[in-house]
């Protein structure tokens, strides 16, 4: 697609910070042409009875690691929201680290389109998810 | 489809104490033939900056009123799973009450699919969803 | 939502005709505030060994459907692309006709999201879908 | 994962043959350890005035590779049945051959989930769509 992150992995984490201002246990472990990991904290995830991550959780988790890839694609783009999203979950996670990948799969000028794949500690694939952003319309100047 | 719900208002409502012990906002306020009617109070509910409901709050009220839809379906079902959903957000909620509105559209053997339609305070149609269940084999009595 | 179709029965059916100059079993049986109600001969639809309509022909049912309810709402729009679909299927339909059964649920300037019940002849729903469409910025002048 | 496809190139492109006897324009390019790669002749996918291949013709096209990539990892499974899926355009497909990479997310006992990418000749991914399966219970042996 030849869209690659513009922002750096320190300039993303910095606006997960300011989107984010309280406690989150969310993290950025890669900012790379191919695409952005994200890592959630199991302690910040809410469970269901017997420690299993929720499905919600795990979605809040993947909406806003491709939140803020459209600001890493984009530049910084606070006004980008989720239009629709479909997920399927796959395994129970383990208890653990979460790590959501995801890929840039197209960056247009109002609207944006991602994967995320996430998987638990013991790098099983638990749930994959396509999320579509729009946003007023940018680029004009590129 | 013929399918009606088998709990009751109040026994849905136990379920959904029994679920959520702790404080949530959630509340149930019809259990019909043709569907039910969750409410989620707005203090319940995870907001972005300017007060908007979140997305991932959204789904999360979806999916616990799905969830229990389930179980007012087919009698107690605590191992129903969510599967896959995909979820469309139509216009950001005003403050206040949430209602989302279950319909069954179809309840299996080990199979359930549900829309949700959630509706703002002043009653516009915010979020559509449609929802997957899976759960080991059950009305193998009927 | 306010919005209802702005073209008549008689309107939509002409762009059916232009849209689909060749035979293809597709009718519209109403235009009605609510939505629009399409119906499809079994003829027209590729079917499976034994006879059942494929998952594929019935997606591509309701897409026309939907691409033909963006132009009852906006007027004539030849330019609307489906941008994304989610679609359940939820029974083998039976043989006969099939009805498709239109709700705009979002028509905003530049997209538009629809939903499609498809029931086969008896009346049961054999598929749920949600239609996203994008189009170039049109309404300004409305 | 740890799921390969069980079938050959070949025994594949033998259950093409017997699903679809008439001419379809199909193949099968390769059957790996991480998927398969189907690719289709661009006169057999219905298209748009303009020349551009219709949505539902890249549906069609992933569903029927996903349905055989079911065969291909559990032994042939004439039975499976698409149950829900979600498909996002991303490009107007080029004329010439397109290819779909189908990547096996999950195999289980009684459901299976694919990825299907579809790339258009110049190799723009012109789609991506998850595929949900559901069969009897296999695998009865393990």
């Amino acid at each position: 697609m030849g869209d690659r992150p513009i922002l750096t992995l320190d300039e993303t984490r910095l606006l997960l910070a300011e989107y984010l201002p309280d406690e989150h246990g969310f993290d950025i472990a890669e900012v790379a042409p191919d695409g952005l990991v994200f890592t959630a904290d199991p302690a910040s995830l809410s469970t269901r009875p017997g420690g299993t991550v929720s499905g919600p959780a795990i979605f809040a988790f993947a909406d806003v690691a491709a939140y803020l890839a459209v600001s890493a694609y984009l530049g910084k783009t606070p006004s980008a929201m989720l239009t629709s999203s479909s997920i399927t979950f796959l395994e129970a996670a383990e208890p653990g680290e979460l790590r959501a990948r995801i890929e840039a799969v197209r960056i247009g000028r109002r609207t944006a389109v991602f994967t995320a794949r996430v998987e638990d500690e013991p790098g099983r694939l638990v749930a994959l998810a396509t999320l579509h952003f729009s946003f007023p319309g940018r680029r004009r100047e590129l």
